[in-house]
């Protein structure tokens, strides 16, 4: 309830609890429902039919990097929010409906892995947009929330500023993996892998735990 | 613990936080589930089986925007909730029920629009009295609130007085709907569409935005 | 933290609100999860198949209205709670278990309900034992933490005591209906349904409500 | 925002409470997931049928336990943390990655039971190395939020150091288990399950409750 000390606008200080806590949980079951589409695959060796299924486990690998990582980046925006409106909190739904359609690209990518090059391409490219989405709609909430001042002052978490030095790269990133996927869907999966763990490993970060320069 | 300070009658007054969370739970899930029946549909080309599979497309993104105004509405009735009741937990179980029955409906739709018209007539029905029944729930939980002053003293929240003006529209818009449904089904699903976007978009919100009319 | 200023055995005093943010989780995934097993039920037109699915809908009912009733006690009891140990927290885990098994037989009920008299017999029965289970470890739960002075002082919650006042009824109600089930699985399942609404309907508050009897 | 009054290193003090909650929602949904895969086993009589079930109930109480498990450990182990930071959130991040994964090989196990030797080896060895990978995981989040001083100062909490003791031995018993399942792969099942139960029991506390040893 920070109206109450701020009373500018009360139409538009919406408590951001709960926003935090409903995503917190679409995130959270996206993430998890992943696993219900691993599958082996026949024929073969019980032991065959294991390692054959390595197109879902690689899905699998992506996704659930690609949304973590979407987890760390919107705590990191929220952490710093004063508050939400009207209008954040339906960008916010935008977001969630993306990052909780990815499952079912993943899932056809993981099936057309032993399919034909042209379902491949399909699979791929569908993927592609949906995680092109997720960095698009997640940039949106991060923009709307500085122009409207809804942010606390202070300067951005780290992981938050992490995120904004790496879109440029990753919006290009994505698109030419789209692009490659028409032609090599198989290496532009590999790519995919690539940008997730691009996405979440903290570069700065971890150069300051290797090199012991703490910043103090 | 509000009891401890008003105490008129202590065996209301149950803390209203887990509500909160477990019906955010419930919504998140219930909403994060539609993907599992997002499908494409043989036969054809993948490019083609991927478009065919538009009507769980459809009826997936009428879901979710659905659900989604439906946790907007009644994340902006508990935010003015003083406590719960009794009463208000168990209508609340009902609001949630019909919400997470949600899913089943959806599939029907999405399966029926490549079958015949009589199935398609059938689950539009069906469809259309659950998305009335999450309406009518939702207004027995605003309207028993206010009837037994559950709620903080205070202007209500700006989402619900827009969910309260929408509400008639709302209830008119579906039973058309309904009744159009039983004629030309595949039209009923746009109209649900049009719907689910009404409801989710805050129009006074919007206005002032594009228009710099700020309330101060 | 209520270690801090207590302090008789800080080796028990473990938050509490994590318990219950986990336990809210599992709840509300295991309610929301029924959907999944609602489904038609072919041969027949469109409508016949919809209306032939009627079990699978009584036993979603039922199933929904027991972990709606288990989670408002659950709720009930932990908002009385001063704070949680080893031992409730793995009594915990074993209610959970429980509930989270519910959509197996819940399952099994709607499949056999079109199937031979022997099938439905061993789902009647699996089914009531699990609803059975469902009371007796919550009972657990209730015993411990009194035992153990874990309750923060003063009158419990009334859905708590509205739940202890039942439980002799619903004990008694479950064993004779898993009795009725070995002979008539059909009248069981009209029975469960009895008991998951008597356990839902808060009788006193609806007195109260209907004859205006307010305590005061 | 602990970073507040500590401030020697703003970059690192992330909100600890998102990660909770996060962790919450995907360890409560992998645990309720699981029912998914409970299936009763044809041929035979229904009674039969549900019966030959016994492997999926088995993985289930195995997966289930251990996930239980893994929510005790990570509670405590939160519960005294002071805060979180970059590198934190993504090794948990890793942890909930495998968590999530487990009921993949669970379903594998259920599967193979009633397949062939080869099919029930591969899956016994999968499932085991899941189910090491989730202590080694929360390991690598136990020493490495100790070594950057993350915990609050003051005793661990009693189920964390329950934990550490019994590490050692979980390490090295699901090595033997997994090397027993190459050759005799229902006998990991059962050591599987063993190594649950020991992984849940509380065996300081409980001794103390049976023998009325109160620490004070």
């Amino acid at each position: 309830m920070a109206a109450d000390d701020e009373t500018p606008n009360p139409a538009r200080a919406v408590s951001k609890s709960r926003m935090e806590a409903f995503s917190d949980g679409v995130l959270a079951i996206a993430i998890t429902l992943l696993v219900l589409d691993l599958a082996v695959h026949p024929p073969g060796s019980p032991l065959r039919q294991f390692l054959q299924g390595w197109p879902s486990y690689v899905a699998y690998g992506v996704s659930f990097l690609t949304i973590g990582a979407a987890w760390v980046a919107h705590n990191a925006l929220t952490d710093r929010l004063d508050r939400s409106d009207s209008i954040l909190l339906r960008l916010n739904l935008v977001f969630l409906l993306v990052v909780a359609f990815l499952p079912f690209p993943t899932r056809l990518v993981a099936e057309s892995l032993h399919d034909t090059t042209d379902a491949k391409r399909v699979a791929v490219v569908v993927y592609g947009l949906t995680l092109l989405a997720i960095r698009l709609t997640f940039y949106a909430l991060d923009v709307y929330s500085r122009r409207e001042h809804l942010r606390l002052p202070g300067a951005d978490d780290p992981d938050l500023q992490e995120e904004r030095r790496k879109f440029r790269f990753v919006v290009v990133g994505y698109t030419i993996t789209i692009l490659v996927g028409l032609v090599l869907p198989v290496a532009a999966v590999v790519l995919y892998f690539g940008i997730a763990v691009f996405l979440v490993v903290p570069f700065r970060t971890v150069t300051q735990l290797l090199f012991g320069k703490h910043p103090q």
